[in-house]
Formats: C-alpha cells, sequence, structure tokens
C-alpha cells in the first residue's frame, strides 16, 4: 500500500485516522498515495491560522513579505526536479509539468516584485487621493485598505496542483492572511510534496501555511466574516459553495473561478494564407492538447467565419493527427492522460451530449493509439474536433474537460460576439486578426464576458506564445469571468492582493489623516525644526518635516532669457501682444518649467547630503499662472518616505506648493528623491 | 380611497389590476396612497432596459451621461418643495427631510462632478497602466472597464425615499446601466412623485429609468449574467436574495448594504471638560433621533471608557431629554414619527430583547409624550438609551431600528476594538479623540470591520458636522460594510461607477491596445505628416500624431549656467569632486529640470495656435543621468485626447520621450496640454 498524505495542521503534520482511500497513477493505473482528512481537528485550523499565522505575516511589511515570497521562490526552484519527478504520476508531459511548477514559482517571483515595486513599506495601502469633504479643508476622506484578520481558504482544482496553490498563496501572503490550502485529492500528492519543502525551508512565518489532504469536511462550519474562501473547480460545486450558511449568514467571502467555455475568434479579415490562420490554427490545437485539454481556460467553442469552416477543420485536423499520445515520460508523446479514467469517462459523456447537435469531425472518442503505456489502464484519449450543427445549443452549454473542441460558424460581428456570450460568461477570448477595427468592435463586445481577451496577430505572435498564449493566466493580469466562469477575480498583480483586504473611507482632520495613514496629508501640521530637511538622513526625516523657502521674483528678464536659453519661445513667453489674446493668460507668462527650476533653485540644500537624488516628479500641476513681476517662494514637506531593504537608501516623496506674493498656489507637485538611510556630516566633511 | 400608485415599465405607466394595499401616513394614520404591483409584466420590465434604454445609455459618453446627471438634479431642485410637502407623510422632520431629499440631489451633482473630471470623454475607462508581458514590447497586458449590458435593479428601504433612490441610480447611470427601481411600498410614494418628475423632463434616456411600486414579484427570476441587484435593508432579506436561485445559478450580482450594530468610541484621552466630550454627546444624541433613528447608520453602540460611563449616561440623558417628539410639520418638534406603527413594534421588540442584559436609563418605550399629534394613530416613541451589563451579547446582535441606542464600557484600546468586531461587521463607526496615536491604533483595529469610520475631534467637528457627520454615507466616500452590514459597497465616487462594470484584461500588440483603448500606447505607430502637431486643433489631432525633434547637445556650461540662473546649485550639477562620489552619477550631471525645460525648447512650436496651455506634467521619470556633452532628442507623441463638453478646447496628454545620443532614454512623462476644438490659421495671420 503507498503512503498516507498528510495533512498540516496548527504546528504539526497530522494523519488520519483511517487508510484512506487511494489515488491511482493517470498514466499506469498504480497506486500512488492514499489520502484521508478523517480524524483532522477543522477548529484548530482555523484557529491557529488567525492567531499565530495571520498576527505573524502582518507583523511584516509588504516589502518584508515581498522578501520571502522571492526567497521562497528561489528556494522551490532549487527543488524542481523532484517536483517534476512527481508530477508524471498525473499525466503531465514535460511542458505540462513545466506549465504547473515554473508557472507556480514564476508566479511568486512576479508577486515579490510588484510588492516590493508597487506597495509600500508598511502595513496599510491607500486607495486614491483624499477628498476634501467641507470647503475650509479641516475635514478630509481617504480611502484605506486594511488585511483582514481572518483565514483565507483555498479549495483547488487537481488540473494545476503547484500553480493552483502557489497563485492562491503569494497575493493572500503578501495581503497579510494566513493560508490554508485543500488541495484536489486526484493530486494532492504533488502539492504535498511541494508543501513540505516550503515548510522545512522555514521561510514563511509558522501558522501562514497550513494544509488539508483529503475533504474539506466542517472546514467551512468554522469560517466568519473575516475569513475567505477561493474556489477553483467546477460550476457546479461553486453553487454549493455559494449556498453554505457560512457564505450566505455569516458573511464569508467566497471567490468562484469555474470553468468555462471560452471560445477563439478569427476574424473575418484573416485568409488562409496570413500568418493569422496558422496562428489560430496552433492557438486552438495548443489549447485542446495541453494538459489533455483539462484547463479552465482551454478553448472549447471554435468561432470561425462561415466560409473559413471547411479550411479551418481541415488545418486543425491536419495538425492533431500529429499529436502522440502516451506516456509522458516517452519523448515523442505530444499528450499526456487526463488526470483519471472517471475524468476520461466525464469527457466521454460530455461529447456524447455535444453530439446531439454537432458531428466528430476529427476522432475517436473511444479509441486512441497509445505509445509507450497500457491504454487499458491509462486514462488516455484521442483529441476531439466537433462541428455544430446551425443553432446548436450543447456548444454552450456543455463542457468536455479534456481535449475536445467544437467548430461554429458565424456571419458577422454582432453573431461573433452573441455566440461567444451565450457561454453566460467565460474566464478568457481569444481572437485572430489584424484588423484593429474588428479588434475594436469585438473586444469591446466580448469585454462584459470574459475576464480575459487576447488578441493575436503576426506582431504579437512570438511574445504572446512565450507567455503561454490564449490558455495562461498570468499574474499581473486578473484571472476570473463573469457569470458561468464564478464571477471571481484573481491575480492582477496588486488587485489580487487587495481582494483580501477591506477597504475603508476614514474621514478626519488632516492632521488625524496624517496620522493614521502615515502619508502626509495636505492641511496638516508641518515641522520646521531649522535643520533643512535635506540634511537629515531617512532615519532621521520625520513624515511633516518641511522647509518654506526664500521668496524670489521673477523679472521679465527672466522669462526672456529663460526663452532664449532653453528655445522655448512659445508666444506666451515671449509675444505680448499674442498673449494677451490667449484666453487663459491675458498676457505675457513664465514658462511653467521656469517656475520648477526657480523653486528647486529656493528648496535644494546645494552641499553633498543624504538627498543623493531627484529620480522624478508626479502630478505636476501649474494652477495660476505666474507674470512679470511675480514673486513665488515653495514650500516642501517630508509626504512619505520608503526605506528600501534590498538597498542603503529609501525613497522620499515630498509635498511641493509654489504660490505666489497673494498666497495663491502656482504649482503643486510631487518631488521624488532618494535619501540615504544614515548619513555623517563629519564623515563626509 | 387614496390613489394606487403606479409603475412605470417599458415606456409606459402602469396601474395594477386590484386596488392595492394601504399605505398610512405614519404621523396621523391616514392613508396616503395604495400601493400593488398585481399583472406587472416582469420579463417586460427587464427587456425593455436592456434592450430599450441599455442601448440608450452606452450610446452616450461619460460626460454626456454626467451632463444629464447634472442637468437632472437642477431640474428636481427645482421641485423641492413639493418633495418636502409629501416627505411629511414618512413622519419626517423638515431637516429628515433635508437629508433624503437634498442629500439625494446631492449626490446627483457629485456624480457630475467626477463623471466630467475623473472619467474620460469615451465609453471605456482604462484600469492602471499597461503591463509589459514579453522583453521585446510586442505584447502588452491593459485592464479596461466596460459596461454590463444588463440592467441594475435598484431594491430600496423605506427610510430614504429619494436618496436611496438617487444614489443608487448616479452612479449605474454614469457606467451605462438602465435601472430598475422598486422602493419600500411604506414610502414608495414619495419616490414616485420624484420619479414621475425626472420622466416629465424627458432628460434621462427612455428606458434608462422604470419603476416597480409594489412588490417585486418575480422580477429576479428574469435576471440573468450581466444584471445586478443593489439591495438596502435588513440583513434578513439580504440573506434571502443570496438564496435566490437567480444569484445561485445564474450569477446575478447582488450588492447587499443591510442594516448594522455601528458603533461609536470615546478615546480615553477625553475628559468631560474636553470639547470631544461635548461632540461625542451630541452626535450620539444626533445619530438617535434624526429620522427617528431609522437610518442603516445610526449608532446602536455607545462604547465609552469605563470610567466614563456614568458621565456619558448622564450627558446623553440631559440632552435626550430636550428632545421634542410630536408631528414633524410643527417647528418646536425634533424628532418624528417613526414610519409606521408596525416599525414601532418591532424596536419596542427589540429594547424587549436588549433588556435581557442592559437597563434602559432614559425614556420609556411604551410612552412619550407628544407635541401637535395624536398619539394613538402616529407612530410616535421615545429615545431609548439603555446601559449594557458586563459581558452582554444582545447589544451586539440585536438591531432596534429606532431612536435606541446601548452604552457598553472598555478597559483597553483591544476591547474597544473587540466590542465593536463583535457586531460582526457594520457600515459606519466613529471615534471622538484628540489623540493621534489611539485614533491610529484604534482606526487599523477597526477597519477590517468597517466601510467607514469618522475621526471626530475639536479640529473637524464643524465641517463634520456640516457634512452630515457619522450618520450620513457621502457621494465620495464608499458606503457599505462587510459581514452582517451586507458585504456590498456603494458610492465612493467612480468606485461606485466601477461596480457596474465588467474589468477585463486585454493582451495584444501595443498597436491593438492602442485601437481597442484609444488610448496610444508605447510601441505602438506614429504618425508624423509633416504638420507640427501644435499647429492641429483638438479636430484635427489624432491618437499617435507625433514629432521627433531635433537634437540638442548639453554643454557644461549649460549646466553652469541653469544653475547660476535658477539658484540650484546643488553638488551634482556644481562640484566635480562631490558629484564623482555620488553612487548614482559619478560626475556632474545635468538638472532633471534642466533637461525638460530643454526637451520643451526642442518639441514647442512658439506661434500661436490652437494648443493654449501647458496645465500639467504626470508621472515624470529621469531613467539614465546627462552628462555634459550629451545629446537629447525628445518625441512628443499624442496620447489621449478628451473633448470637454462645457468649454470650446480639450485636454491632450501627450507621451514624451527623451533619449540621448545612445537611444537610451532620459526622461519620460506626460505633458497635458489645453487644446482648442477648432482654429483657422488664416484667421489669426
Amino acid at each position: 500500500m503507498s503512503a498516507l498524505l498528510e495533512s498540516y495542521v496548527a504546528g504539526s503534520w497530522f494523519r488520519a485516522q483511517d487508510e484512506g482511500e487511494p489515488v491511482l497513477d493517470a498514466v499506469t493505473g498504480e497506486e500512488v498515495a492514499r489520502v484521508s482528512s478523517r480524524g483532522l481537528d477543522h477548529a484548530a485550523l482555523v484557529s491557529y491560522g488567525r492567531e499565530v499565522g495571520g498576527p505573524a505575516v502582518r507583523r511584516l511589511t509588504f516589502h518584508e513579505r515581498a522578501g520571502l515570497l522571492k526567497a521562497l521562490a528561489k528556494h522551490l526552484g532549487q527543488h524542481k526536479d523532484e517536483f517534476y519527478e512527481v508530477s508524471r504520476h498525473t499525466g503531465a508531459t514535460r511542458r505540462d509539468s513545466m506549465v504547473d511548477i515554473d508557472g507556480g514559482i514564476g508566479t511568486l517571483f512576479s508577486y515579490a516584485s510588484k510588492g516590493a515595486r508597487e506597495l509600500p513599506n508598511d502595513t496599510v495601502v491607500l486607495d486614491g487621493g483624499t477628498e476634501a469633504l467641507g470647503r475650509g479643508g479641516t475635514f478630509v476622506g481617504q480611502h484605506i485598505h486594511t488585511s483582514r484578520t481572518g483565514v483565507a481558504v483555498q479549495i483547488n482544482a487537481f488540473n494545476f496542483p503547484v500553480w493552483g496553490m502557489l497563485e492562491k498563496l503569494a497575493p493572500a501572503f503578501l495581503a497579510g492572511l494566513p493560508s490554508i490550502v485543500k488541495p484536489a485529492s486526484q493530486t494532492a500528492y504533488l502539492t504535498e510534496a511541494v508543501v513540505r519543502r516550503i515548510l522545512e525551508s522555514g521561510i514563511l512565518p509558522e501558522g501562514s501555511l497550513q494544509l488539508v489532504c483529503g475533504s474539506a469536511g466542517t472546514l467551512l462550519d468554522e469560517l466568519g466574516e473575516q475569513d475567505s474562501v477561493a474556489f477553483t473547480g467546477s460550476a457546479h460545486t461553486g453553487e454549493i459553495l455559494r449556498n453554505h450558511r457560512a457564505v450566505l449568514h455569516r458573511g464569508v467571502r467566497l471567490g468562484v473561478e469555474a470553468d468555462s467555455l471560452n471560445c477563439s475568434i478569427l476574424g473575418p479579415d484573416v485568409k488562409t494564407e496570413d500568418p493569422e490562420f496558422d496562428l489560430f490554427v496552433k492557438s486552438v490545437v495548443t489549447e485542446m492538447t495541453v494538459k489533455a485539454g483539462q484547463k479552465c481556460t482551454a478553448i472549447r467553442r471554435t468561432i470561425v467565419p462561415a466560409p473559413m469552416t471547411d479550411a479551418v477543420v481541415e488545418a486543425i485536423s491536419a495538425r492533431l493527427a500529429k499529436i502522440t499520445v502516451g506516456d509522458p515520460a516517452d519523448e515523442s508523446v505530444r499528450m499526456g492522460a487526463l488526470a483519471s479514467l472517471a475524468q476520461r469517462d466525464e469527457v466521454r459523456k460530455a461529447i456524447e451530449a455535444l453530439r446531439n447537435s454537432s458531428d466528430v469531425v476529427f476522432g475517436d472518442p473511444d479509441r486512441v493509439d497509445v505509445v509507450g503505456a497500457d491504454p487499458e489502464r491509462g486514462a488516455f484519449m484521442s483529441p476531439v474536433l466537433l462541428k455544430a450543427h446551425p443553432g446548436a445549443a450543447e456548444p454552450h452549454d456543455v463542457e468536455p474537460f479534456g481535449p475536445v473542441s467544437t467548430v461554429l460558424p458565424y456571419s458577422s460581428t454582432e453573431e461573433a460576439v452573441e455566440l461567444a456570450a451565450r457561454g453566460r460568461g467565460s474566464l478568457v477570448a481569444s481572437v485572430a486578426t489584424h484588423d484593429p477595427g474588428f479588434a475594436r468592435d469585438v473586444t469591446l463586445g466580448l469585454a462584459p464576458w470574459h475576464g480575459r481577451i487576447l488578441v493575436l496577430d503576426r506582431d504579437d505572435a512570438a511574445e504572446a506564445a512565450a507567455a503561454g498564449g490564449h490558455g495562461s493566466p498570468l499574474p499581473v493580469l486578473v484571472h476570473g469571468g463573469p457569470g458561468r466562469a464564478g464571477g471571481g477575480e484573481e491575480l492582477g498583480g496588486i488587485r489580487g492582493v487587495l481582494h483580501h483586504m477591506q477597504r475603508t473611507a476614514v474621514q478626519g482632520s488632516p492632521d488625524m489623516l496624517t496620522a493614521i495613514t502615515g502619508r502626509w496629508t495636505t492641511g496638516s501640521q508641518r515641522r520646521d525644526d531649522d535643520v533643512h530637511p535635506f540634511r537629515k538622513s531617512l532615519q532621521e526625516l520625520r513624515i511633516g518635516d518641511s522647509i518654506v523657502s526664500e521668496p524670489r521674483t521673477v523679472s521679465l528678464a527672466d522669462i526672456d532669457h529663460f526663452a532664449e536659453f532653453t528655445g522655448d519661445t512659445f508666444y506666451a513667453h515671449t509675444d505680448p501682444e499674442a498673449a494677451a489674446a490667449n484666453p487663459l493668460f491675458g498676457g505675457i507668462v513664465a514658462h511653467g518649467y521656469l517656475v520648477v527650476s526657480l523653486a528647486a533653485g529656493l528648496f535644494v540644500d546645494p552641499d553633498p547630503g543624504p538627498v543623493l537624488a531627484n529620480f522624478g516628479v508626479d502630478n505636476l500641476r501649474f494652477l495660476t499662472p505666474v507674470k512679470a513681476e511675480d514673486t513665488i517662494r515653495v514650500t516642501l514637506t517630508v509626504k512619505q518616505i520608503t526605506p528600501r531593504s534590498s538597498a542603503d537608501y529609501g525613497e522620499v516623496r515630498w509635498d511641493a506648493v509654489v504660490t505666489n506674493q497673494d498666497d495663491a498656489p502656482v504649482a503643486t507637485y510631487d518631488v521624488l528623491t532618494l535619501v540615504a538611510k544614515t548619513w555623517d556630516d563629519q564623515a563626509h566633511a
């Protein structure tokens, strides 16, 4: 008897009280592992996550969490070969395993990078700018995102035992939540192998990752308002979860990413000799055969201009004929086995239903030549292409979760969109076209029904294929779709992190908002302690440190000179008569660039010091024209401080306001600088 | 018998087939109207919205929709007196009616303003920046929001018959969706009066607003994947809706904003003589008595430092004693009637339940002095204050939807947060404190459990009160809360618009993304037709129009001179030795402001023309230092064109890239200009 998979619960490995159910190798039919969660203490699981894991993660800043994800990605990368070996039992070819294993590790790297670049080195995320709630400036609003204090339960599908875990774990961890991972039993042995490596490494804080191998049992009963469940799997199970009392009555947040009847559309501009024709055919064949078509994102509906139907069927069939099916360990094999014999039965049943309104035009659902394996014991199957009768209903409703697609003809852009929409919401659609007009019309028509749309043409084909094409969710893009596809969203870079956080509108005085958000809010107190803030290191600087500059009068000669020096002789700066006719200025005005250049001259402390560089400016707005003989001054205030974990400096964002002699704001902007963490004037003297 | 309220369905007013149920005046008990939807064709209602209303709204740009909302707000403002008259029957005082009627009209104005300022003059919203999906730059991603193609069903509560409709209608309309409004029967006569004025005006496109007076009947059965339901009302009804098959099986998006056990917390820093003590007491009394406490946002739990309990009870009771109850038409009356006798019974039942663990310390639930009305026929009730026993459970669970609050003591910040969290998710909390440290700790502790938090102190008190204080949702801030409060979000400015749209990740070549989004994407084709783009009017300019400037060599003399002229003598520009020691530069570099000033000199066309002004710069980043004798040039490309409906010019956003002699990017930024819609060089010659 094979080994019984263990669960990791409340700080130790748990072994079920029975012998478990067998899980069979998809290729050989031999037992790979046994799985059971009988006797698992779900209450302990959830409370350990809430009380140990969550607080441990939330003590870290986003940058610290990102650093751990990066370390974890590197660590798992060192054990890849081992995971590839285990992955073979799932029926996966080397290429299939790459999507799962390297794809999962790549997702960790992507979130590590996004977390460090796009989130503050803090534990609160600000959402949008401040909102004035009164005219006097004493009452303002700011939306913030804070970490939910519950657990993130992740119920994964059998088809991506590694990626499926890591793509949910990474954003949840970055958001400050502990994860409870429940893999599908069919391939849980691979997930368990990866989790063992993660826990061994000690990289993640204890309690931030727990594992349930076997049934989820009463896990959901333990959940409440701050907990969430992210489910990937069938629409049917998604509905059962929606109906669970924890979701209906206790406000558990449920995200569902379900199988969907994704389509790919060939543009009416494409002739058989165009590169887009081959790209389209290749893409359909790839999506039918990678993971033996067991992907939520696979192309189930191949929508083509009516006159192109036969050409498309012929070209796809020709390519499918070259697909060798068999033992994924054999190098000549292009498509491995389905996950189990039971899965194959499901697919055959679905094809039977499709045959009500479609004809099989390639492949035999019941027969296939198999290389290097026993066709009786492994879950092998031929790719099957169907062609729909006019008005067919089944292709829009029945999902064969295997190497199967149905060709449907269309006659107008509207009809193509209507056919796609009959899938009642999908994860992804693709369009092969080189016509920008059609691309725009069809994409905007498809968009309300899809979470992702790929436009494929000769220009992006090579890089699109390298990124995985139609079927590959990417960590920086949202993954999910409306309606039947579940209505959820995952990934999408930081969007996927914010899903785990609560958005709250905070109202208060500017001083209070500064204290709460850690970012200086316009209207709150400034600190001016006679030390120029450019002389303070990152460690010494405080939010609100500021300097009010000396005044400078801008002369007409300055404006003339600047125009001549820079070559910016725009009439508003040089031609009194024309400038007077300008509806906004009514006379000569100083260049905006002159104003900010002079402002820098007013606020800069010139000597070497902790401020290393000005690397940018954000949100510069010129509010009042500066005329000759106007006198300006600038107030510079520390708005946000972001130490870099990986460098001996950090970023300081300064609020800059240039005012004129009437105290009217002339220009407002953020100045971005790099500032050394420490600085010793004596040492540099 | 009073008039039977009509519904507006599929282009005409519908009158039910029966006599309807009576709705009684809250003050006099007399019949105000009758209400029924028997015989209403829900299928026609939904399909008219989808097929007539939706397409009509989506033909308009966001700016055009915003313009209609503004016109509508003005129109309703002219009929306010009429609405105030009708509102009296609901038991509302003049102040209560102001919150409802003026609050609703103000929400329209706010959305009109936000729509014009923060959304493009287009029908697609871009979400975030482009994502590079390959290193070669041929494959990029962009998230977009498009309008869902269904109907927005809005089921409103009885307490805000005007604001409740308009706060849902405004963001849905701006998002391009037709609304189906179903007011609560108890106060539907006021909603119907407002809808009649809206339809009469002809301002909104036909089909974009329909009305159901009476039961929603089988309305939900008609809904599908592109439709949404926004419900405000009891948590109980919210659960019934979550359980509806349209939500469970057909992907109807459901937003729930339910009653919640909101709290207000007095800070431990506050002494009875501090201004925050009075502010706190006033706020609690206001929230107990405005709308007779019939607000989802009212303060049900008054959480105070244990030693302050008696002082708080005493101060609140003293103020409550001054609240005159009676006919809202009487000027001396501070609190009107509850909406109905049935509502009053509910509140009395809730107080009975609360008494299990709390004592009534002010008011008698069964007796009140009434001014100017018959206490037997009107739904009058005294404000009731309770004080909880230690460990009381009921105050966190039972919601008295009337003029009732319970005082609970706490001993530490953690306990205050724990007590608040026992409400299992609320719409709003407020905190009265002048201690920024406590404000930060308690706000970040409360945030995961709340949709909005108000920090009240002497600095923001006046403007906070003017904005409505604790109980007032504001159009620019999100309204909703997690858990028991329903888990939904409404309002929040443009956030509330995006709730009605589908987010989709679009992948393609830069050219395709430019075509689809209408915004120039880095890497896509530029058009250079020998006409300087500064010579083209807004109508003539096209996305991608560009100019590549002549080169200019930056000399050391230029840098010296710029330093001297502007006063920006930062050592990196002036001191070769110190600059060489800078870890980022390794020698003298040109000022960033010099680079962009020279770039302007290179791209500007100086003569009077359609470009009126440069009003700002966004996202300026200095990527490569410019050293003496480097040669720079700039490429300027039209990125986005936004015509202003209300002016004879529009905004043009230009992509600017400054490169050096090695074609390395030196600086990238967006230049923002105002450009006249038309321009005739001849006429200006």
